[in-house]
This record gives structure tokens, C-alpha cells and sequence, in this order.
């Protein structure tokens, strides 16, 4: 069995993190499974929608804590083994937000630090109700900073401050009101539920939704004028879509539309 | 009928669209319609606050898609056209934040797309409680891009790439609870409501209310070391004012006060 | 009794401001106060978490109105003083973010205008459930400027522009779901639910609490990809102390942190 094993059908990829025993920590095998695969597929065209999941008991439950210790041999106590670390796990973030097909976290058991981080970077999440979310570092003495970027731009401030200074967990139903969820299903209905939801965003035009999930993230960081500068020049690059095009003669026409992509 | 109904009274200036038969699409006319009216408002002292409503069964389903399907007749495939288009709704949205008076949409029936983004870029809105709000332009293959800059500046980021990404509807009772609007009301006070909300901000000091709506939208933009150096300085223009001055004077000799404005 | 009393046991540290004949106005004595006794104890290794509540019926009821009155004397009609007065209390709020304790509001009563800005603020609020909220100085002609930088760092847009416009107070249940308080809690408890939650907080690793606060704020006002920058380095730099180091190790063995801080 790969560390990251990959499967699906209908434009809906499944990639599964598979070591259970380690609680799907993002170890360096496992960030180079991910960053690889995420670039294979960021180039597939037959790709539309990713589904990310954990195999065994936990989603995953953040960086791989034995590697870290053993960087710490190094004559610099590991100071450039860590920041190698965190330069590649940031990259994985990174990808999944670049990449042009929607990736959304299947989220059980826990997403702790960098677990907890993953399901905040992915542009959605679906979880079983009884999971559990915290950015816990904090409890070991390493607190989780990374995580909290992707955390803080999901969720209110002092609910965040809380989370990152106590390492409480916080339940799943709490974590969708917060918004670090869509939504918290049923244990036995999770992967139906988040495969409903795949295949509704597979269904769409594919250039459009790659149009729009690039320009979702890039305005984001520019302010509201800079903004609307973008996403207007974004608005007519996806107008001249021929597939665009035929999407509204048939709205017009009350028809399904004929698209080629 | 014109396509812009202005109407009013003490302070309060009630803009309906009105071309129901559209669902009061963001037409050229339409456009050119608010941007004037919007201009006139923002010059006219005597003007407090501006709801602004439509007529018919929706309160706006966004552009027209009928006048940019005729646009594709041109050389360029619509491309100049386009960028116009964008330009100039992206000019009626910043106008509604830049004008000095607070901009109330009353929402009834369905927003969508440019719709959504309309009652997204109000100060405030309050809508009857059988709305329905969506960004769906992905259904017709033109995703929603200028719309998602209000739209996630207004409710959480993973909510926001959900109805970006699956066209879904939301409820009022779901918009209010994400932040889309103000409250949801019954259909049947959904006038009063918005107009006693209206008539409350009215009733407040203007020029205090035209100088904190300006510094609302510019602080936003600003990181925090910047927004309070900016606002400091809004703070000492505010307190010059001699109506504020009277406004203090009242209140600590227990009276009402008598503003000029 | 002092403007402000310092109190603590156990890295707590209790500031309570005392000045409850006037509502514990921010007046030129208290500003002074507080930045003068925020700026030691961001200085003493000692203290771990500070806790900062008001005497008498309210928490804060904003700025001194008559002090600012009287500032209009001066020739300049008081503008000077104003722009002084707003910088020493832009000056309070940074200092509560830039010192490297967590600082948690502990409010009941009320906490108007500034003194809701204060709450806003702290990194975390814990409140009674019958205090009330408002950033009201629209009533007296005197818009909420400053307060609204950290009020819109807290709550959704268009709640937070009701608020400042209607002037309206929002209950403690409604500042909970909105985002500007942690929790509220019944009055009778209020201290006791603080005092653990700074308990829980200052049992941490006090220099993993101190890097991670103040890389919370830093990454706020950064894009995305300079936030991810910032954090991983402040991750290096967390991994690199001994007590990090000794906090892990002990995590991997199963057993409790021996820590030097």
C-alpha cells in the first residue's frame, strides 16, 4: 500500500493519507506524496474535484513529532532540517490552493496542528460529527503557528486565539459554526455525503470553476478596488469561454447546454 | 415607470428597481440608472439614508444576460464590451460605499449572482424571511467572480467557495447567520422593518454618520497599525465638528440635544 | 485605592480598573495607568497571563467626556489634545496586543465605545451573560472610529455597521455568536470561569505562548503566502528551544514536561 494512495472515477480523484499507525502524520514521505500527487493532478485535465482522507482512526494528526526530534542530531540542532520542514508542508498548503480543481477534506476522528491546519487550507470540508479539531501544539511547547495562517482566515479571531493558547478540541459541530467546516454529518454518512457534494462541483464547466478557484484566493489578499480590478479582467477572460458562451445561449434557450469540456 | 423609482421622505430616499419582467436585471439601463441616481443622492444634504428595493417577484437576479449575448456580435467577441460592463457595475458598487449616506438593501423573492453581490455590497440589509440567495452563475459555466469580492467579504471563506462552487441557494435564515445580512423578517413587515432600521440611522447626527462610514470602508483595507492612524484623525475631525460638541454638551447636562444638521 | 489595582498569584496577574463612579472611563489617569503598569508586567518574566476587569457596575463606559470637554479650551478648540488623547489609547490597544501575555477581558456591566474597543482588544473575552455591548457614540454625534478598527477585527461587516450606526446595544449571548467575546457565562460564575481559562493558559510553556502571540498578530495584516513565510521561521526559532525540545521528548516518552520556564 502507498503512504497516499489514489483512486476515483467520474473526475472525482480520492486520495486517501495511509499510515494509520502514525496517524496520518505529515511526515516527509507523506509531504512528498502529497506535493507530488497534488502536481500530477493539478495537470490533469480529467481531474475536477479532489477528495482528501485519512485511512484508520484520524484525518491526521499533524507533523511527525520522531523525525522532527531526530533532525535535532545535526550540528545545527536541526535549525535548517526545520525550516526545510515547514518550507515544504507550507508548499503542500500552497498547492492545494493553487491547484486549478477544488479540494475538499474528508474530515474523522482528529485533525490536530498541521491535521487541523490541512482541513482549514482545503477550499471545503465535510466532517463526521464526532470529530475533533485543535491546533494543540501548544501543549508540547511548540506553538502551532502555521496552522494558525490557515486557521485565523477561517474562523473569528479570539475563537482562534483560544483555540491555539488553551489546545482545547473543539467538536465538529462547533467547528461548523465557526466556519472551519461546511458542514458535520453522520459517521456512516460522511463519504456519501461528501461525494454528493464532489460530484455536484464535478457536474459544473470545468474552466469555470478553475477560472473561479484562482481568482477566489488571489482577490482574497488584495484590497476590495484591487480586487474588483481582478476579478473583472477575470469575468470577461471566463465570458470568452466558448463553453461560457453556449452555458448562457442555452439558459436563454431553457435547455442543457452542449459543453465540451 | 422609470426603471428607477425614487421616492422619500424625511431624510429616508426609497430607490426600487423596476423592471419586474427582468427581475430587475442589472441592465445597461439599469446600471446607468443607479449610478446617476446614486451620484445625486451622494450630493444631496438633504438625504440621511438610502433603501433600496425591487419591484416584482425578485429583488435582483444580476445581469442581463440577454444585452451581453448580443455584445459577443462584435469583433473582439464582446471583449470591450465585457470590461465596460464589469467596470461600470463595479462603479455602482463602490459608489454605494463610497456615498456618504448608509446604503440599506430590503431584499425579498431571490438574489442572485450580481443580485447577491448588490445586497452583499449595502452597508445593511434586511430581507423577507422566503429569500433566497445564490452566486450560480458556475450553473451557466460564467462563475461568479466580481460577485465573490462583496460575498466573502461579507461571510466565512469555506461558505462562500461552497455557494461559489455548487450555485446552492441559501436561506435568509441561513444568510443572516453567516453574515450576508442583517436579519431575516415575515414578508409582511419586511417594509417596516427595513424602514424603522431607516429612520433610527436617520435620526443620528450626519455629518457624524457620513464621516464613520467613509473611515468604516477605509479602515478595512488598512493593516491595524495603519486603520487606527487613520482613524485617530477621523476622530479629531469628528470631535471639531460643532454639532458633536453641542451632542457631548447635551448629553453630559442630561438634554436633548439641538443639531444644526 | 489606585486608578488601577494590581493583584495575581500563580503568573496571573489581575488588573482591575477602579474608577466606578465614572463607569471606569478611559480618562487621561486611567490611560496612563494602564499603559504604564501593561508596559512592566510585558517586562516581568514572572507573569504569564493577565486578566483585566473593571470595579463597580460596568466594565468600561468608553472615553472621559467631560476631560475631553474641557480640552476645548486650548485655541486650537482642542484639537491638539485630541489627537494626543487618541494616540495614547491607539498606544493601550497595540500595547495589549504587542505584550507577549495573553490578556483576557473579564466584562459585566457594560463596555460602550472605547471600552467595548477594549474588549475587542484583549485576545480573549470571557463575559456575564447580562452584560451588554455597544459602540453608541452616534448618539452623542461622535462616531465609533477608533473602536470600530477593533470591533471589524472581530465581528462580520455589516453587524458590526449596524452597531455603530443604530448605536444599539447587542446582548452578551449576541457578542458570542457574533465573535467579540469567548464565551459568556453566568454572573455569578463569571470569575471563577476567567480565572480557569487563565489558569489553563498560563500553564502553557510561557516562550511558546509568548512567540505564538505575538506571531498571531504579525501574520494578521500579511497576505497569505507572507504570513506562511513569517510563521515557519517563528516554527525554526519555537523548535529550537530547549524547553520545546524537552517538551516533545517527554510527549514521545509519555510522561510529563520538565520546564525551566
Amino acid at each position: 500500500m502507498a503512504i497516499l494512495e489514489r483512486n476515483g472515477t467520474g473526475g472525482v480523484v480520492h486520495l486517501q493519507m495511509n499510515a494509520p499507525e502514525r496517524l496520518n502524520a505529515l511526515s516527509d514521505a507523506m509531504l512528498a506524496a502529497l506535493q507530488t500527487t497534488l502536481d500530477e493532478i493539478a495537470q490533469d485535465g480529467s481531474a475536477r474535484v479532489v477528495v482528501l482522507s485519512g485511512a484508520g482512526k484520524a484525518f491526521c494528526a499533524g507533523h511527525d513529532l520522531r523525525e522532527m526530534t531526530a533532525a535535532r542530531q545535526a550540528e545545527d540542532g536541526g535549525a535548517a532540517a526545520f525550516k526545510d520542514l515547514f518550507d515544504r508542508c507550507s508548499g503542500v498548503m500552497a498547492r492545494i490552493q493553487s491547484m486549478p480543481q477544488p479540494v475538499i477534506a474528508q474530515v474523522h476522528g482528529i485533525a490536530t496542528a498541521a491535521g487541523c491546519q490541512l482541513v482549514a487550507t482545503c477550499d471545503m470540508a465535510v466532517a463526521a460529527d464526532d470529530t475533533r479539531f485543535g491546533v494543540n501544539g501548544v501543549n508540547i511547547g511548540l506553538f502551532c503557528s502555521t496552522p494558525m495562517v490557515a486557521l485565523t482566515r477561517n474562523i473569528p479571531r479570539k475563537q482562534a486565539f483560544e483555540m491555539l493558547t488553551t489546545g482545547n478540541f473543539i467538536s465538529a459541530a462547533r467547528a461548523e459554526t465557526l466556519g472551519l467546516i461546511n458542514r458535520a454529518v453522520p459517521p456512516e454518512t460522511l463519504a456519501q455525503e461528501t461525494a454528493a457534494l464532489a460530484a455536484q462541483v464535478a457536474g459544473k464547466l470545468g474552466v469555470a470553476v478553475k477560472i473561479g478557484k484562482r481568482a477566489f484566493y488571489d482577490q482574497l489578499d488584495l484590497t476590495t478596488a484591487a480586487a474588483y480590478a481582478h476579478t473583472g479582467a477575470v469575468m470577461v477572460q471566463n465570458m470568452l469561454q466558448s463553453d461560457t458562451e453556449e452555458g448562457i445561449a442555452a439558459f436563454l434557450e431553457k435547455r442543457d447546454p452542449k459543453w465540451t469540456q
